[in-house]
């Protein structure tokens, strides 16, 4: 019956089968590039190499005020007791900040350190117009002068690829004279939800019935690791049905993902299907909560393979396989670098058992106790997803440790950063973890 | 001319004006609410109000393995040696895990603890639908069993009002029952670029031509904190012109961006153009980089007034004008918690000068070196938007300091986690740290 679990092989023996197909199907590489307009939908977007500035910024010399360009060499003897005077259109002229520099100018003189004398000696009346500026000290070549290339100079390095645009990173791409950039091309993940007893959300529900959400959380973080998602109607707990659509579905995908209803039944035809239309690489994976993941291969003709992952019922295993396994791929897919999530040390609250053999992902949550950081552990229920909800972060309980004791410390992985964390403990007296250190 | 950097208000003194006319308009809280299907685009919306558990997950007691329903209590006497037989059908009933478990069952027996009994005491061919199970062992009350509520119980706060969805809080409000969200309505930003030297991006430039950037910076930061950001083509330094388009913009929008050029005549466009629409709070705020910020209400008639913020033309400083004034504005539209960002504290590599008079934020790169954050400034330039690409973070001089020495901590606001920071650090051997630690 459920004699796979049996089969369960290590979490780095199953990333290194499904890596070795990988490459072996060439799909180990970002998938290719795509050109897209240079606006603000292109935040995100991860670039495809690397992007050389095609024009200086400030492509010209430039002046940094509004005021007078002249040559210094011609203010050199200007003092407050002995002025000189140049004539305005041969030795100074007037130009906003931002304005390019004559060719035979090398300074900027202020507007409000120069005084404006117009016809006879008297004071102009309008000073960006005099006939000559009176000037009373002298100004150093290069001053209030942008000098063109002083952000950016044409051919340098502006962003390497694989770089993920940020907002700011869109403004020096702009600056660097590019109108559209290339990106890595979006893959296409299908998401099919199995299991006769599912329905969707929303809708009144009757003993038996389970609302099929799994495929909202899982495309809800697929578009957040950069991919696209595309939920697919439940398909029945039937062997032919199962099979036509991955069939179908691995013709214009990327990547497929079958989600098993919560039964070890719908788990058995999976693997079954996933055998018929190609390989089954892994079935089962030591990995808690997760077990019956599935890896595979489907087959598609003339061309490449297309990956199969086969996701568990429950739905805390089933966001986890997102993030062990799905996760990664995205990031390799789009040739952006390998997620890091921010880690902290932290003294358990509570002892925990593991089985020796599995990698143990531990959801607490913390607090910050004299600078200490303390995990409390969760419910460690497949089922339990508010679990998730609240938690801060999960521990990782490596294969080989059969558990650890309270006060151990353990690694923990961070979902949010811990001002927030801190903030949380202050807000909440009804804490879990004060609950622990209570008891 | 330029008088008004003269009149630069403090930090604290522009943001009390402003909110001061927020609350008095009424436009203070979040902006309204609407429904929207639960699906996976429904992540990094904010819920409108706490979100109660509508059904209990499981929302019936359910069997958490594949085996046989049973009253626990006529198992109590079996033994190893003396098994007790049960009736399929009156005594036992085979269930698929998730499926409902009949009310007069306590308990579920998986069924490779079962042994399958037909007719005549063989074996049974299906060890699902036998006419008897044997069993050899007593079972608990509740065993096997996902009880209803487990996860969650109906009318308990699953979420609360004012949190962003992230993909794993979808899967809760669907199991609570949900199959559409409130969530807050996202905020509508105008941006509207001023400046008759400015072009599109993309196109060939001569000396002169400023390329039109900021809108995009701007746009991807406002879509980034949840908003919805439509950039106007730009408008050139007539007051007639940009009164026009200020004024159409007021009527649809819930804020007004007016980006000036860089030129100091297109800022006395926009004060003078605000005073004449509405209210000019605040013209010039004493923070570095982005002096000559305008704060400001737009009449609309009949309607609450419109805020604008007139944005100034440096990158640098049009990029961090955002981060001051206008994420906490689209935080609180949004009925979200304040944005926070993690900090560190960070040893000064160089000696920096500041007026005494300004907040100023400097960019800069860190380095862990044994255990301590070295912070080394970038260039100050507002013109420079590669200083704030290459930044690790923002170092916070406030008013009151005349700069900081070599050798001093400041206050980091960071842009990346510390693991991506050290990462870099162990990869570029060019850093620009490295070059400050080894001068």
């Amino acid at each position: 019956m459920s004699d796979f679990y049996l089969n369960d092989i290590p979490l780095p023996e199953a990333l290194r089968r499904f890596e070795e197909q990988l490459q072996h199907d060439g799909l180990a590489a970002p998938l290719g590039r795509e050109s897209i307009p240079l606006n603000e939908k292109a935040a995100g977007r991860v670039l495809a190499g690397p992007l050389w500035a095609k024009l200086s910024s400030p492509h010209y010399n430039a002046s940094a005020m509004d005021g007078f360009a002249v040559k210094a060499k011609e203010t050199e003897r200007a003092t407050l007791t002995s002025p000189v005077d140049l004539l305005v259109g041969d030795q100074a002229r007037y130009l906003d900040t931002g304005e390019p520099l004559p060719g035979w100018a090398d300074a900027v003189i202020p507007i409000e350190e120069t005084e404006p004398i117009g016809a006879g000696g008297r004071v102009a009346e309008d000073p960006r117009n005099p006939e000559y500026i009176r000037i009373r000290s002298a100004v150093t070549p290069w001053k209030h002068i942008r000098a063109m290339g002083e952000d950016m100079v044409a051919t340098q390095l502006v962003l390497p690829g694989g770089h993920v645009l940020r907002p700011v990173d869109l403004g020096a791409a702009a600056a660097a004279g590019y109108g559209s950039l290339e990106v890595a091309r979006k893959p296409r993940v299908a998401i099919i939800p199995s299991g006769s007893e599912l329905v969707p959300v929303g809708i009144p529900v009757k003993a038996g019935d389970i609302i099929e959400f799994n495929s909202i959380v899982l495309a809800a973080q697929i578009e957040h690791w950069g991919g696209i998602a595309v939920r697919f109607p439940s398909v029945p707990d039937q062997y032919t049905a199962i099979r036509d659509q991955l069939k179908s579905a691995a013709q214009a995908f990327d990547l497929v993902l079958l989600l098993a209803g919560s039964s070890a039944g719908s788990e058995d035809f999976s693997a079954a299907v996933v055998s018929e239309l190609g390989d089954l690489l892994v079935h089962g994976v030591a990995v808690r909560p997760g077990h019956p993941v599935i890896l595979g291969m489907l087959d598609r003709g003339e061309a490449a393979r297309c990956p199969i992952i086969g996701v568990p019922g429950y739905p805390v295993s089933s966001a986890l396989t997102g993030e062990i396994f799905i996760e990664p791929l995205m990031a390799r897919w789009l040739g952006r670098p390998e997620p890091t999530r921010e880690t902290r040390r932290a003294v358990l609250t509570r002892k925990i058992t593991s089985p020796a053999g599995d990698d143990d992902y531990i959801r607490v949550v913390l607090g910050n106790v004299n600078n200490r950081y303390l995990a409390a552990p969760l419910t460690r229920g497949a089922g339990v997803i508010t679990s998730w909800v609240r938690a801060d972060g999960l521990a990782v309980l490596p294969r080989g440790a059969q558990g650890a004791a309270a006060g151990d410390e353990v690694e923990v992985l961070l979902y949010r950063n811990t001002q927030e964390i801190d903030r949380t403990i202050l807000a909440t007296g009804s804490h879990d973890l004060t609950l622990d250190l209570m008891a």
